[in-house]
Parts: C-alpha cells; structure tokens; sequence
C-alpha cells in the first residue's frame, strides 16, 4: 500500500540530499568538532556551515545567535528557563491558550514549582489572539512572553512581530515557538523585536532529534544543559555533526524552494479543502481565514467522534490527524480546540512538497464513503464497528506515549 | 594522510552497521512512533528494539527502565536534577574531584545558584577514589551520589557496585556516568544497587546527538525536558527514531565484541604503553594499574608542556589528546591531572576496535623524535618551533568551544 503522508505536521520525510549531506559525518568525517586536534576542523567548518545555512533561512543578523539544540522541546524550555534566570527579579510570563505542550506542560510546572504567575491569552473561534487580553497582560512583571509563530494544529498565524514589539514596551523578552513555521514561512528576524525562536529539524525535512535557538545578539542567555563549553557555552554535550549538518541542508533547501513550494502546497491545500466542503455537508475549516500556514488544513465534521477518521483513513494508507487528545484513553477535543471554543472534533491534513494532486484526489475518493458509514448511514459487512469501538480500539492501539505534535 | 584515531575516547566512527541500521528511518520510515496512526507503529517497534539491546549490553531488569536522551550530557544532567526534586528534603550531592564537566560544572552551578552542598571526593595519585572521604561524606542529608564508572583522562574504574552499596545504607540515590565505560565493560545493572546510569551512542561506535538514561525501577523520576508525553513522560520531545535505532545496533555490536575487543585492544594498549615506556625515558603511565579501561593509555611525559606532543602527532596524523585545558588559552593541567596532584602533562591514547597493530606501530615510530625534540636536544630545519611558538599556535588553533571529552 503506496503511503500518503498528509500529517507532514507531525514529522516529514528526510530530503535525500539531506541524508546524503549526513552521511560522510557518521564515519570518514567522525571527529568532534571541538576537539583540541586538526582532524576536527573540516567538522567545524561543516557545522559553521550549517550556521550560516540557519541564518538565511530565519533572516538572522549574525550566525552565532544559532545554537543547535536536540529539537524543538528542549529549544523552547531552554528559552523559557533562561529568561526566568537572567530577568530574575521578573516572575510572571506571558503565553498562549493554545501553544505547543512543549511550552504548557513547562509553564504548568514552573506555576507549580516555583510560584511564577502565567498568563494563558486566549483566541477566539478562528484561533487568533485577543490582542486586548494579551495587551492587558504586558506589565514589568514579566520575564518572558512565549506565542508561538504558527500553530501546529490549525495553522493559524500570530502576528508576532507586532506581539514582540509590544512585549518590548515594558521591557520583557520575546521569545517564539517557530518550529511549525519555519521553512514554510518568509522570516527576517533581524527586522522583528523577537528575542528567541525556536525551530526544530524533522518539521521541514531534516532529521529528528537536532533543532535551534536563536538568540538574538546581546540578549543573556543561560544554558539549559551544562557541561563542556560546546555552542559557545550554550549548550554543553558533544556536538550532534550529522544532525546538525543535515538540519543546515535543510534549512538550504526549505530556503531555495519555498516559494515554489508554498503556491504548490497551498494550491493542493486549497484543493483538498474545497473538495471536502463541495462532497461532504456539515463540514467547515477551522483556523484562521487568511492568516494560516500555506500548508495546513483543519476541517471540522459535524457529528463525528474524535479520531475516527484518521483511524480509517490509516487503514486505506492515509496519515493524518485528529484533533483529539486519545493518550489518556479519552476522547476528549484537544487544548486548541477547546481553546476556539471549537463545537465538533476536527481532522489536520497537512502538506509538505512531496505531496502531489494524487494525494488529493484520494482523500476525495475515500472520504466521503468514510464519513458517511461514521454518521451512521447504514453499511454492511463484517468489517463494520461501531463508534464506541473505533474509540476504545484506538485508544488501545495509540501508543501511551502519543503526543500531538 | 591515513588517520590514525587514538582520540576513541573523545568521540567514535559510526559502525558502517549502525549507519546501515538507521538509514530507512530517515526516509521510508520516517513516521513518528507516537503518532496516533498505524504507520507509526513499525517505527515503534523498532524503538522498543533498541531499548532491549541496550538492556541486554547493560544488563538492566527491564526495557523501560531505559530512557533515550540526546547524548551524556543530558542524561548526567537530568539524572542529578530529578534527584533533588525527589528526594526534595535533601540538600547534598556526592562527587568525585575527577567527574566530567558535565557533572561538575552543573553541580558547581547547583552549588552557586541554589545553595546546595557538593561534596567532591578527592582521588590519589593513581586517580583511586578516597574511600575514607566518601564514607565521611555519606549522610541522610546526601539526596544524590555521582560518581562515574570509568573516567575518561585515565581510564581509572571507579569501584561503583560497592559504593552503590554504601549510598542506599544513608537513603541516598546512586548514579553513575558510565559514558566510558558501557560498550568497554560487562555489566548486570540488576545486580547492583545503583539508580541511575548515564551513556552516550557516540562513545561506542554509535551516532552523536543519542544516549540514554537507565533509572531503575521504583525510582521516582521528574523529567529534565518538558513537554508531549514521549518516553513513558520521562523525555518530551519527538523521538529522534534513526538515533535511537543507531544506538541500538551499537549496543547490540558492543556486546557482541566485547570480549574479543577488549582482549585485543588491551593488547594493543599494553603494546603501545610498554613500546612508549621502553623508548622513551622519563615517562610513565597515569592512572590506577589495575582498575583501568582495556582501551585507555595516559602516559606523562617529564619536561613536555600541555598539547605540545597531541600537537605534533596531529601533524602526521595520529589523533590522541592531551591532559591540558587549552580554552582559556592558558596550558594547565586538566581537573583530573590536578586531582592526582600529577607534576606532568600527560597524553591520552585511547583505543577502540577499529585499531590496528600497524597503528600503535606508527606512533612508536615517530613518538620519540618528537619527544626528543620537545626535550630540546638540538635539531634544525625551519619546521623548528619553540615551546612557547607550540603553545600559542595550539591555543589559537584549538577552537573556544573546545571541551574535555
Ligand atoms: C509548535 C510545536 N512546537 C514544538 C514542537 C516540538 O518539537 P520537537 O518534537 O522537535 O521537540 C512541535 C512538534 O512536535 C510543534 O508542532
Ligand atoms: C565521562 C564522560 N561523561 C560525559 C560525557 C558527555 O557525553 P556527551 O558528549 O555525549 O554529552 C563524556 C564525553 O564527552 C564523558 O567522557
């Protein structure tokens, strides 16, 4: 069975030229980077590379201000913990209703922990920000806001240049989840007031278990895991070189094409989405009308439990996911959703430049027959399953680990 | 120029079949093992394999006591921080004077910003623990015992059952940072009282970026990164899957070999120690005769400054390191060194199962000329350098990042 990824999301393919880029590092080029003899220089040389490849793709002003993390979690928590310390007579931050539990599950904790106050700014029903709740919230008691770039979920686009300049007037640090929104958005930080960003590898075809975080110049920094002096003392443990270097080809090649790809990728977003309104009553978008990642779609369909349809699409080979939290055996709308105030469970088909029309087109075939055998139409067969079945059956069949990405 | 890599303990190749191994996780199964759909669930077994394989090298109880991380350096650094939070009626921590920096500097970071004591036990001259400070050290106020199993400089093995042993008699938990020492030695976790255990891939032909965290069962755990609910809640961040895999087949390979490896690579070892002891005069070996890595050489050299033979070696291309901190530009003897009260620099070789007889050969070739030289007995020629021309060309050379691996 020919596997359609549309949960491009959650994790995407590596680019072969990413893994050939990989490669020679995992044996001729072993050394370490920062090790006291010569073999490690063309090493050096290859991550400096793939600092500079960072830099163009985010518009930094200068390639130190990268520092390569394992991904996107340990990006965000090192920024949030840092900026707790260096701004320490600072105690509150400021975050979304609807940010990555990377940033939630963090921000729970140090409200429990360690008494720091968190402002959740809610969105309305299309996901944006209520800009008057989150201005109301900006006072010098905050250390740190953390809005995310774009969210994974819906897509919705924060405006948050606009959010860091106003952070800026009372003085706290702004830092931004991009790791759905790089490579598929243009950046120029070095034009935004954003302090931090986040960013990791496999959202834009590089590998798994390497990202980034950008500092902006001048802005303190304490480093999260310490140890060696790695990352200009930023980030201690022996330098991933593979992944690192296959992150900057990344970066190169989610740079080189994306104009191409956003208007490919939209175009079958676009496709997709109207195919499904056209076919399939009772069915909507969700997330914001016009500011939205190119390449997400979040389609709400009325009278549908949770993760069954992508539990059957998976069955004709068809990834994709649900807007549903299924990891405590409940079925329960997920945090942004909730957040909307959405009414109905929703699917994320999300595209990246391997998909083709192809893919659209089968999702258009078999969805229709899918949703109307789950709304109850009668069907026949020994294949047939009741809702309660397909709850409890995924549920089991979702690893205890399932987190939405 | 053919590299001649005596610098293993620094950092390793990659296994041609560990790359093998991880390749199709890169792009056919690229999938995310806890996504909520089936094209997870292969990924998923091949995560929960090398876990097994990792239990098998360290002779854990059980698969989940096994937690992946992104290297040594997290693993130490989460272990030691989960223990103050558990046991948060405690202040102290146990180490030893010749831990990693990854130990070390955290705890002088613990030590400084949250008032807690550290105790730092010294070693002899032979870099042997002093059983007597450590018995005084151990208190019901001691939340947590770091003492590595192997240290890196020397290859001095530290006697971790026992003191293990002594560390639950005050209700302390135990951890070892066992990044030299998993893959070089035998060893039944399940047999002895220690908690927690650090390794890292890249130290036994496994690939950077990967290593895990063994936490025995029954030990309350609280996670370093925060975030989706990855790694049984222990590790938030998507599973960085083709590492994971990598250093499964490491570990699986590490097993395999290690008896004939460590017959021959010690073979090897002796060879080059005796060789280096017999040619050169006033030389000898560091570190604890007996109680020693099979793989591990540190030979002092009187009369020789730092980096100065690392230096020369590297130029005809033999890798080795020095037991000198050169990142402050200045040439003092390491941490270790200095522990051991060692009046001399000395130089590590350090050796793996990719060595070869021809290798040790070609370092006796060329070793002594280079000492000789370095002892200043007359030689000419314009390649001719002072000490100080060494020692400044060195610092410059070696990049600020530079760190003890
Ligand atoms: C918005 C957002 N932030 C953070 C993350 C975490 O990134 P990683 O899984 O690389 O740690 C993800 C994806 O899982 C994400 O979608
Ligand atoms: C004893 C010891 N502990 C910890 C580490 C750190 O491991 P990593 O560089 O994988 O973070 C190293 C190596 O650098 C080491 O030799």
């Amino acid at each position: 069975m020919r596997l359609i990824n549309l949960d491009n999301n959650a994790t995407t393919r590596v680019d072969p030229e990413v893994v050939q880029a990989m490669l020679p590092f995992f044996t001729d080029q072993f050394g370490n980077p920062s090790s006291m003899h010569s073999f490690g220089a063309a090493v050096a040389a290859a991550v400096r590379k793939a600092r500079l490849q960072l830099q163009a793709l985010i518009g930094a002003e200068l390639d130190q201000e990268i520092t390569f993390t394992s991904g996107g979690t340990e990006s965000d928590n090192a920024a949030i913990l840092s900026a707790l310390e260096v701004m320490s007579n600072r105690t509150e931050i400021v975050t979304s209703a609807v940010e990555h539990p990377a940033v939630l599950t963090l921000c729970a904790h140090l409200e429990k922990t360690r008494g720091v106050k968190v402002h959740r700014i809610p969105v309305d029903r299309h996901g944006r920000l209520d800009l008057d709740a989150y201005r109301a919230a900006l006072t010098p008691h905050v250390a740190i806001v953390s809005i995310m770039w774009a969210n994974n979920e819906t897509g919705t686009i924060f405006p948050v240049a606009k959010l860091a300049g106003l952070a800026k007037e009372v003085g706290a640090l702004f830092h931004t989840d991009a790791v759905q929104a790089v490579g598929k958005l243009p950046m120029d930080l070095k034009s935004t007031a954003i302090d931090m960003l986040s960013l990791s590898g496999h959202k834009l075809h590089g590998p798994k278990g390497i990202g980034a975080l950008y500092v902006r110049r001048g802005v303190r920094f304490r480093s999260l895991i310490k140890g060696g002096h790695q990352e200009h003392d930023r980030r201690a443990g022996t330098e991933n070189t593979p992944g690192i270097v296959g992150l900057g080809m990344a970066a190169e090649l989610a740079l080189k094409f994306m104009d191409d790809d956003n208007t490919r990728v939209k175009w079958l977003r676009d496709r997709l989405e109207n195919g499904i309104l056209q076919r399939i009553p009772n069915t909507f978008v969700t997330g914001d009308p016009l500011e939205r990642l190119p390449n997400t779609a979040n389609i709400a369909f009325e009278n549908i439990e949770g993760d069954a349809i992508p539990f059957l699409l998976s069955r004709v080979g068809i990834a994709c996911s649900s807007g549903s939290a299924c990891t405590s055996g409940s079925l329960e709308p997920s945090h942004v959703l909730r957040a909307m105030n959405a009414a109905h469970a929703a699917v994320r088909f999300s595209f990246s430049r391997y998909n083709s029309e192809a893919d659209v087109d089968r999702v258009l075939e078999v969805l229709p027959a899918i949703v109307e055998r789950l709304r109850g139409f009668p069907s026949s067969g020994p294949g047939e399953r009741s809702a309660e079945d397909l709850q409890s059956g995924l549920c089991l069949s979702s690893r205890r680990t399932g987190s939405r990405s």
